[in-house]
């Protein structure tokens, strides 16, 4: 058995995200655990590093898979990116320890949310920003994300029902870059709960319209209750870019 | 009347081109004038710096059109926005001279051509690149490219049937970028004939992969023949950056 580590670029536009309960057919996953069956002969199980959400984009998912035999790295990736769909490619397959697990080895991953503030709307990239016309204050946004960040118990800011499951998560950085016609969030942190970038993205919103007060986010946390944090921003807004381990 | 000249974006993919003899459903200047004719309730002439074919985009297409009133130039450019598809945008409207024409006035253009010749699939440009997957030598379509430039009757490198009017052009720079991913065509030239820029991309695409000499540019341009140059390179990797006016 050969372990292989894929790294993974998707346009999630017309996915049910990474991986879904009801079914494989629509999925990234499901696309690429397709492609090796074909190739191998065999079902392949892909381990993802984690969901992303119906829409979301990829610039550097991370995956593992283990084949019976020993296939060249390249070969794989080429094989691959000839039988997947156009929106899907795999930038590199690289064949790691057998005890790697993408997503229990995961160090942290950092996401990218676009919002395009501009009133020029943007054709090239329209499919990857969420567009908001009300003007952000982004010195107000910035304080608020720097009550967020660091550890706290994020359940406010999951939209899973209360489970058994730690909630507690490290945000390591939150940084808030501007240009003319969009502001672009990045976040990176050990790990994000189930919509949890996009609730922190629509409650950042809210800061910066002025319908909430940066200093609010430490009740936010504190409540434990969704129900207090501020709206999910659209999945077509994220884009994962990476994911990473401790080499 | 009032003179307006706009700037247009557009993906190409799913239009017929700036303009089509057979109908405007389907077009950029079609949508442009459907919504001038909602916003004004009278018909209005979109005069397009020249037309762009099926699939071609376009950063920086100029048009320009004459209202009966005098309308605030941000007033026009936010209408259009707002009713636009999402692939077309007008990123700026100003009022001109009266006697300002988009096609007449024009001194140059430029376009840009991407081929796409890396072994991972462009995920997120797919739409806006030619994969071409045949090892091209770029020093090569460079000499190649320095045939071509200058003024030359380009009547071998325009799809048009033999017509009245002249083919006589002035290419004034044909510059080449490389990266690992990409190769990059710009041309800079007072004007091209129809599909002329795709021609060239086919013809230096020919010499890059060694089915052709560069020195065979001198006789394909004397010969004043279609079929001697190379194939029609694909609309989807050509984009329209800008059209230059003496300003």
């Amino acid at each position: 058995m050969s372990n292989y580590r894929a790294t993974i670029q998707y346009d999630g536009s017309r996915y049910q995200g990474w991986q879904s309960q009801k079914s494989t057919e629509n999925t990234v996953q499901g696309k690429l655990e397709a492609v090796l069956a074909a190739m191998t002969g065999y079902p392949v199980d892909v381990i993802g590093s984690g969901r992303t959400d119906a829409g979301v984009h990829a610039q550097g998912q991370t995956a593992n898979f283990h084949l019976r035999e020993a296939w060249e790295e390249d070969a794989v990736r080429d094989y691959l990116n000839r039988y997947l769909p156009a929106d899907i490619a795999v930038t590199e397959i690289k064949e790691v320890d057998g005890r790697f697990h993408s997503r229990y080895h995961a160090r942290s991953k950092t996401y990218l949310y676009r919002i395009h503030i501009g009133n020029i709307p943007e054709v090239f990239a329209r499919k990857y920003v969420y567009h908001y016309s009300t003007p952000l204050d982004v010195e107000r946004m910035r304080l608020a994300a720097s009550f967020l960040t660091g550890t706290h118990d994020f359940r406010s800011f999951c939209s899973n029902k209360r489970g058994k499951k730690s909630t507690v998560r490290t945000i390591r950085e939150i940084s808030i870059e501007e240009t003319k016609q969009e502001l672009r969030i990045y976040y990176t942190g050990d790990g994000f709960l189930q919509n949890m970038v996009r609730i922190l993205t629509g409650t950042l919103i809210e800061v910066g319209d002025g319908r909430r007060e940066p200093e609010e986010m430490e009740q936010i946390l504190a409540a434990e209750d969704r129900g207090q944090a501020g709206y999910t921003a659209p999945a077509c807004g994220l884009t994962l870019l990476s994911v990473e381990y401790g080499e």
